[in-house]
């Protein structure tokens, strides 16, 4: 029997992750390890307790999920072996008890919880709605809709996906809050051994994601960079700075290029060093889209 | 007499945002209105209800502050006006009935409370000493301090500054808990008119904050605009992406430039609209650092 790959997330059951998960493995038998927080899944892959981790990195109304950035540059090193990209809707969830005793005072509700990047991608909502609802960040989505489960008494709302409403059994209030069409999250999938997709691989779209770190934080360097880029024929898919810690004003650069999984990288990376920069390579990785919706 | 400035800003009382405040106005005579979360601040500046709003807008460990960067590119278009630079120690905080009664196992603490950018900015440092603590996410440093003091009886500890400390009457149990020396954080001065520093408009660093929407989304533009800036010897101090909230992969470029009260940038920024861009101007202000630290 095939040794099953042990897959670590952001938990609990029923994140958006966990979806993830699913979508990225789909093709094969593997245990699934929740986690409550994002560290705590980087330190275990670290710590060799894992095959891969699957943790979200960023999010297209949102923008990026910090604490994943942050590990993946300062805390850890371990190679992004995939992508997915995931439609997400944030549905508004309330315990069923909660809305039977509803009058339509809105008012009545204390507190909305949810996930930090959640509350990102549905603050006008909430804002237009609940003007005076005290916000409670959780640790992810499904972590916000547990605890709303377990409260039946309490007045309040969780911003989660249909999968965590079904696990905690609550009823959805709103459908689809988010303040902007095409919300998508995209996920990186992490591990120490490179994830095959034998299949796949010809027609698979690769990326390349980069660290840069620049010779005495001179941004004009940048320019350089980006003509080695443009020479090569190289497309940035996207380019973001990150704190290196040092000190006001120095910056690492996290680059994402789109790539295939057999181009020879090495002449321009090394036309890179040659000016003085650090490049740090964070893996090159099949990139999956999964397109359709969650539903409940 | 003379009209007083209505300044809001990040609170409550004791925040590090209040130091900033005290620190840029330290000249004149003002009336101190603190808000709840950082939206709060913006939405009431952009309602004319202030003269003045300061928010956090970047640490140089925990990277930006995302809500205000997010605010001040879709939600309101408020000009800066100034920005402060402060050193920042967070301390460990407790209340004195917890202490009484301490032991020594640390595990009895069930919760550290404080702002999501002081979590990082002490994160190696939390997991190392209180690897088992559920964090809890408050709006500001300031807020953590208030509620363990409205909490004598919970194990409950907070990542404060000092002088949140003496207004909440707890104690320190560890100063200076940050996981990096060097932590700053930038605050920006925004209103919709300007402030005026006669004495020192001279001598201050200026810098321009800009906005930069790229066509077709194409990074490689970004290559000709980094040579228009290094053709006409503009220094840029910070570039940083930020989801434009169209699509995954859409992305704003926000751009500090050094420059001072008085050059005139029009025809770099008018070569930089030849390209196909949109470039938003976000406000020409003088920068103040503060340089000596919070005691308690």
């Amino acid at each position: 029997m095939e040794k099953q790959n042990k897959i670590g997330y952001l938990g609990p059951s029923g994140s958006f992750t966990e979806v993830a998960v699913k979508n990225f493995f789909k093709n094969e038998c593997f245990q699934l390890c929740p986690f409550q927080t994002i560290p705590d899944c980087l330190q275990s892959i670290d710590l060799n307790e894992l095959d891969y981790v699957v943790v979200p990195i960023e999010n297209s109304i949102g923008g990026p999920v910090h604490i994943t950035v942050d590990w993946l540059i300062h805390e850890v090193n371990i190679p992004i072996q995939g992508e997915v990209k995931l439609p997400i809707d944030q549905d508004l969830l309330i315990h069923p008890k909660q809305r039977e005793g509803m009058n339509n005072n809105k008012d009545r509700f204390q507190k909305i919880l949810s996930h930090p990047q959640a509350i990102l991608q549905c603050s006008r909502y909430i804002r237009k709605n609940y003007p005076k609802i005290e916000i409670q960040y959780t640790n992810s989505t499904a972590e916000a809709a547990r605890i709303i489960s377990e409260n039946p008494d309490e007045p309040l709302l969780a911003i989660a996906n249909s999968i965590a409403k079904d696990i905690y059994q609550l009823e959805t209030l709103k459908k689809a809050i988010q303040d902007y069409p095409n919300n998508l999250t995209r996920f990186v999938v992490l591990g120490k051994k490179p994830y095959l997709v034998e299949a796949e691989s010809k027609d698979s779209k690769y990326k390349q994601s980069l660290l840069l770190a620049l010779p005495m934080n001179d941004l004009m360097m940048l320019h350089k960079v980006l003509g080695i880029f443009t020479e090569y024929e190289i497309k940035l898919t996207r380019m973001d700075s990150a704190p290196m810690k040092t000190g006001m004003g120095n910056y690492y650069f996290f680059i994402d290029i789109d790539t295939n999984n057999t181009s020879d990288l090495t002449l321009p990376f090394n036309e890179i060093e040659q000016l003085g920069y650090n490049v740090r390579q964070l893996g090159r990785y099949p990139c999956k889209l999964y397109t359709e919706k969650l539903s409940s």
